[in-house]
């Protein structure tokens, strides 16, 4: 499996990074549905591993999504996720902040939603947005920008230092694919509801975004909490690299059948 | 489909309920096979629904489930909603209250967990605890029970009324079918971190818990937010019921394609 995992520190270029890449798979009818049958393997195995982490009730996985609007954020948990015991999963979706929560500093509102031991966390958006969309209308200054990349690596580490993996996906689309996804939500009827005026406004920063996702990429990304850069013009391969970054972490906590209650000789336990 | 929902004001007389029942279904390896694949039908019409559910946004759906140690609580949401989206559905397992939560009224951290409009929330456990294992234990007087029996009803009066429609389902197991549970957790060294030696002391006041459960859901079944007794000592049957009951609900929502936003002509709309 080619890696997406961008090192920590390393000079981030994001227009070398092909949106359109499906590594050694062809964009053929063929080689999806080979992916598709690895993919489906991998969920699988996914859904088995989860059981064992909530089970265990020792670590936790916080998988976050960030990417342009129908970057397919939704489509990926919608996909790779939907096997999952929901008892052990919980899906966040960060919002425009309420009143309340823009009377705190912008983590607040985070922290209280992280994973709790046991659990698969994923943040569709997240604390990142406070360093993209706010940036890219100007609405902090370069300083607190840089404040906030720090901000973020010290929360991040603060988790990881508690138990929890994190492994964070930038879905990565094409100008061109944008286009294409909006368009279908315009001429099909049933999707029409899906459209969303605003995201035309943000469109136009695209190149704005692009600039603001590569700085905070190459400046939080670190070995305990890395950033992906998944290419997602093509949604199987899409969910064939998140899905196999997501077994590959929980296979790594090596988690195994958690041990009997102490103190209890379960050789002479009678049930009346 | 036999029916297991419990009428308004109904005399209930739980000990007439077979916890072994298997409705049109004989208990031959058959019969349950053709269960089984009426189930994941259902499962799948389960999931399609709750799509349009989460689309539309201004309804939602709340899952009460109770039951005796080793009923299926997990067990029912591990295989009837193990192939939803889950980021609409939300699991919530209610543990001992902590010294906050007992610092306010018992429905208080309930309430925060009501499921928000589009989503399917999963109580397992609830607030009905409140009126079982506190009862049981005579923690709280009859006075207090019937008070809670009250501001319960006008709870879950004040949710349904909001657009939440509510399922409340008890699995009914056998004391021999948790016996038989409960040994297993014994024997199997796979198992033994599920035993809780807790549980046994709960066993020991299986018939007054019968009643609680009794009195409560006589007390508590309204034709907004209805209680039913689920058959669940064979699994399979169990499965069958509550996925029939919660596409049911969902059916009835009637639920169609979001409409399209307002105030966009979508024929002369163009991307740049």
């Amino acid at each position: 499996m080619k890696n997406y995992q961008i090192k920590t520190g390393s000079k981030l270029i994001l227009s070398r990074f092909d949106p359109d890449d499906t590594g050694k798979y062809k964009k053929t009818d063929q080689d999806k549905e080979k992916a598709q049958i690895v993919t489906t393997q991998l969920i699988s195995k996914l859904s088995e591993l989860q059981e064992r982490l909530y089970a265990n009730g020792n670590r936790a996985l916080l998988i976050v999504l960030q990417g342009m609007d129908t970057s397919g954020k939704d489509g990926t948990i919608k996909n790779v996720m939907s096997s999952v015991n929901p008892q052990g999963c919980k899906v966040v979706t960060f919002k425009t902040p309420s009143a309340e929560e823009l009377g705190h500093d912008f983590l607040w509102r985070v922290h209280q939603k992280a994973p709790a031991k046991g659990q698969i966390g994923i943040f569709n958006r997240s604390h990142y947005e406070d360093v993209l969309i706010t940036r890219v209308h100007g609405l902090i200054s370069d300083k607190v920008v840089k404040q906030r990349f720090n901000q973020i690596k010290e929360f991040e580490e603060l988790l990881s230092e508690s138990g929890t993996v994190i492994l964070k996906f930038f879905l990565h689309i094409s100008k061109d694919e944008q286009k294409e996804r909006l368009e279908e939500r315009i001429r099909n009827p049933e999707k029409r509801w899906k459209f969303n005026e605003g995201d035309l406004e943000e469109r136009k920063l695209w190149e704005n975004y692009m600039d603001a996702f590569e700085t905070m990429m190459a400046a939080t990304s670190t070995d305990q909490s890395p950033w992906h850069i998944v290419p997602a013009n093509r949604k199987w391969y899409r969910n064939l690299i998140i899905a196999h970054y997501v077994v590959n972490a929980l296979e790594n906590m090596k988690l195994k059948t958690p041990p009997a209650p102490a103190g209890i000789n379960f050789d002479t336990l009678k049930i009346e």
